[in-house]
């Protein structure tokens, strides 16, 4: 089959073996798969990012000395079924699945992996257990951005948001507007939004947030001193201490934007101001599936979170092409369709 | 009255004007007063201490620029009442204060101020309100611990230990002795302490902890692995990294150590772990007062805790003996003694 592979620190388009689906798993064309910032990010600090995701055992997820297939937003149709199987679910119907794989000894990834294809691949397998099967009448774009918006879900819900909460999100991209669509979603208000891209802010608006502010027109706006909740959600040294600085005394910081540089803090800022921070990552079954129900339900917006479609081999141009927040916010590869 | 006055950088002892009690005020006698690792802190790092430490309108709470009297953990003695009082308690009563002032327009900090001297002075004005009285027989000394043991009380109530947890104590100064004294009254088992000195270890266990560790001899302990909450008691650059690096996914991480320093940290640590940091900072009323009693009554250990007592001449001198773990935990400044 075909895959955009991180080889030799460059994305290619090669020829790879087809995936075999052993016991419990099923063989799925993918259909579509979005470009996460983390794989951006993943792409361009692979050190760094072997060295943060380690099994129980100490060893790295990842070697990207060795061929991986990026690729953990998706939305497949099932072909075929390994052995031993409830088959719950017939070749021909479309799923979405958490991007992991229960194997023996345990949860395996999908995506950061040197076994097991992500979603910048013609086909995967995935684990029977977890597929969830996309309502009837749902685009599969939109079934695709399952993923990213139970990210956002993800980080409400550990936020623990009370009555009376009052929330910053800090950056618009792709996870600051999932956090707001859950925030709404979990009735919070008001929600203000800060980016220093005009779109992403008409957007922020879209998905829910009651104002928005341009932290460039606006650098001390008064939300920072109204705030009890703030979202991280830009992912590049500094923002923290950047947050610690401009909150009031007790607010709590979600740190949900993947930053994968060491950072400086001023730890007496966080002790003076009692702040509180939490780090948050990814999102459990529950949230997962519910994620695509309230999807398909209207409950999360999707409106205007896609912004172009990519084959293989537009997948090493799209990931330049993200750079630029006035133009793209996610882009979808679809692994099955070739441009002239 | 004399003092020993932090002017022009240094440390001097200085004749300076008695304070005036102001209505609702007291003029009390320092009967002791313990040199805080904050102090040494703020000292050495006066300009970092003076832009965090920062009133409601942002401007600083000190200025190291004029006349500072440091010490905030104090005994003393009634010596007259102000205009328009209560009179509670009467001239010659033991009391122990929160060292703050309430006057309009609000809380004025004592010991970090250039109106108001702390304890490194023979006499200091408090306000009657937050006059706690120290119980019969209850040494002078010990009282004057109920500043730094209310720091420990305050940062496990922050906690908000749950049955099972399992806390490890990195750092086995004065606060962390705090925090492990705090623990053990709270009923939190089994309590790991971790600490270069041999000296400090012993008094670790002496203070409630069920084992401890040098980290010199296991720099990877096992506690690392079973600690659900971890108490950061050191306050230098780096620490907050290590203990990142070492916990394992969920971990809560409460800071009470002050570090003055930039720190730099690794977010992708915090993020592949979903770690909690909790920045905590002093008590409220309720714990301060409750510390007095828990002291009082046994519940809070001390026996070990003073190694040394020094008059306003030997302050100086002290600040520069606590740098070393082995002989010092707590100095108390007796201002009304003249040592020959």
């Amino acid at each position: 089959m075909r895959a955009a592979v991180v080889r030799d620190r460059r994305l290619v388009v090669a020829e790879v073996p087809l995936p075999e689906p052993g016991p419990g798993e099923v063989l799925v064309r993918t259909l579509a798969c979005g470009i996460c910032g983390s794989d951006l990010h993943a792409f361009k600090h692979m050190d760094r990012f072997a060295e943060a995701y380690v099994r129980a055992d100490g060893t790295p997820i990842v070697d990207f000395g060795r061929d991986v297939i990026m690729g953990h937003e998706f939305c497949a149709e099932i072909v075929e079924h390994g052995p031993g199987l409830g088959r719950r679910l017939t070749a021909g119907t479309r799923v979405c699945s958490m991007p992991v794989l229960l194997r023996p000894p345990g949860r395996q990834t999908i995506g950061y992996s040197n076994e097991h294809p992500g979603g910048y691949a013609e086909y995967m397998r995935l684990s029977e257990a977890l597929l969830l099967e996309v309502p009837n009448g749902l685009p599969t774009a939109d079934a695709a951005l399952t993923e990213p918006m139970a990210v956002g879900l993800h980080a409400v819900n550990k936020a623990a948001t009370v009555a009376g909460d009052r929330a910053l999100v800090v950056g618009c991209g792709p996870v600051g507007l999932a956090v707001i669509a859950a925030l709404r979603l979990r009735g919070v208000h008001p929600i203000t939004a800060l980016d220093f891209s005009p779109r992403r802010r008409e957007l922020a608006l879209a998905m829910g947030a009651d104002s928005v502010v341009d932290p460039a027109a606006s650098p001390s706006s008064a939300e920072w001193r109204t705030a009890t909740v703030v979202f991280e959600c830009v992912g590049v040294p500094g923002v923290i201490d950047q947050i610690m600085r401009s909150v009031i005394k007790g607010t709590r910081i979600v740190v949900v934007g993947v930053c994968m540089e060491p950072d400086t803090i001023l730890p007496l800022r966080g002790i003076s101001k009692e702040l509180l921070l939490q780090f948050v990552l990814g999102y459990d079954a529950d949230e997962f599936a519910a994620t695509l129900r309230f999807i398909a339900d209207g409950s999360l917006p999707t409106r205007g979170l896609i912004t172009g479609t990519v084959d293989l081999d537009g997948v090493a141009g799209a990931f330049a092409e993200l750079a630029s927040p006035e133009r793209h916010v996610k882009i979808l590869v679809e692994p099955g369709r070739r441009d002239a």
